[in-house]
């Protein structure tokens, strides 16, 4: 799947994931209004209308995109019905030659993080037939537990040819609180970047590893330094647009060939028609304001990644 | 909910909370058969046998135990069809009037965060009315990305006056990896302990914080500097039993009051049926064997919180 990533970056000549993080105010009223009719105002109805939104963006945004990121939580949010939009969601981003990395953060011990591999990831074993779970083709982990959680993990992945994102440095105003702190003069981030690098050495794809960590765009002087820290591991990088991170700051996060870093945007193109430069849309073309928002990020990006040769 | 926790602990004489993980290997043969004929062989079949599993377990100890905390991995790895099993396992008892933790290690940045707060602490409000999702007592929490990642969560807990137990040391054994790290001359988990501590001041309870922390039984050295960091924190203790922890070293974890910590026992509880000294009651009876084991373990921590005057 990172091979596949990586061609699929180079043939749109986009380093670009959308953050399919639906909140019930980003739903035009006509989608709200239907899906409510539909299935009733309730769990049920919110999560048609944010799987009915998802569908309206994935269609206008397919062919320019290689990636999307559905954010977990944000379908958590509505329960059991919010997670059956998710993995609708997942199906049909499959179905449409996306790549799928589930924004998951999950991460505990052994057994436990085996399990969450299996429903995320792998499958699982029932009468001598497989079934799977939620079947993303990435997913995002946090390393606060070490290797144990990891491993599971890296398991099923090799099993698969699937991969993984490790939080390595988040683009949230106090990651600095833990993640910043000196261990021998060198900051925690660092040390979890230096593993990641070395988990990655354990699973590598033709020109990246399978193992790639997460570092927010709003921290481009230790995006320059994890970069060269973990040259193997594709970065994806979160905070650009809505969250304060701008394309000139991101060439530190690419390598010499213009690889190595997808940008994820999440409000700024699911909630283009809403945002500045995009309201001659409407609500009503939402799904084309989020398409001209994909375009326009394109142009921005081409700045840090065709200056990278740093 | 942590008043509740602290005078149910203190009726019971139990600080006890049953973790409720079930896999497939712990359901014995006859639920397993039963639930494949009702429901399928498949993902829908497994999450019923897994909900039967369960229910057996909770009818024979609910009188006996304050709370319980499911896992949510054991679920997810089931997709929605597991996730619907949760839901039910956490339903269920709530009605027997047990406490839930719902154990999900989660961990987001802002509006992330308060989405998964929705999700399982509190409400959405859907065309004027609340929906609830998952709708637990309390959650773990992972620390990683620092307050950004809590306080969401602390005001879903104020507002439904619910409580949290966040990761400060973790019980498997690479949690030193990251957790035992030097900073200034004290381990990274002590610094996220002091932090627990700071967040707890904003939520108390009638003699302990809303929020709490999750040390495991594994590192009791640990424990004792962490219980005097955090006073009036309640320790969620993972690790007891199958992963080594001993009720001798849990007395560090008590305060004074015999209080503060709830002691966490996963497959010694749900899987006794399969284990030394318990076989005889064979699979028909395992929920009977469940209830020997609390019992048992309850004799045993009575070691522990009623010695913990250290």
């Amino acid at each position: 799947m990172i091979n596949k990533l990586v061609k699929k970056i180079e043939q749109l000549s986009a380093p670009i994931v959308v953050g399919l993080d639906p909140t019930l105010d980003f739903v035009p009223q006509h989608i709200l209004q239907r899906a409510y009719e539909e299935k009733g105002e309730n769990l049920t109805g919110a999560a048609e209308a944010i799987w009915q939104f998802n569908k309206g963006i994935i269609d206008a945004t397919y062919d320019l995109i290689p990636a999307v990121k559905p954010q977990i939580a944000m379908y958590e949010q509505f329960g059991v019905e919010g997670l059956k939009a998710f993995q609708k969601t997942v199906e049909y981003c499959k179905k449409k030659d996306l790549l799928v990395i589930g924004d998951i953060k999950r991460g505990d011990i052994g057994s436990t993080s085996a399990a969450y591999a299996t429903g995320h990831l792998g499958k699982v074993t029932i009468g001598g037939k497989d079934y799977r779970g939620f079947d993303e083709d990435f997913v995002t982990l946090n390393p606060y537990m070490g290797s144990d959680a990891i491993k599971p993990f890296m398991e099923v992945c090799k099993e698969e040819k699937k991969g993984l994102f490790i939080l390595v440095k988040t683009s949230n105003p106090s990651s600095g609180e833990f993640q910043d702190q000196l261990i021998d003069g060198r900051p925690l981030y660092e040390l979890v970047g230096s593993k990641v690098a070395q988990w990655g050495e354990e699973h590598m794809g033709e020109s990246y590893s399978y193992v790639g960590a997460v570092v927010g765009a709003t921290y481009p002087e230790m995006g320059k330094v994890l970069r060269a820290l973990m040259p193997k591991a594709y970065i994806l990088v979160p905070g650009y647009g809505a969250q304060g991170g701008k394309a000139e700051d991101l060439a530190a996060y690419f390598n010499k060939d213009g690889l190595g870093a997808i940008v994820n945007s999440s409000r700024g193109i699911i909630a283009a028609y809403k945002s500045k430069g995009y309201e001659k849309f409407g609500p009503e073309a939402y799904a084309d304001a989020s398409r001209q928002a994909v375009l326009d990020m394109r142009e921005d990006l081409k700045k840090a990644w065709l200056h990278a040769d740093k």
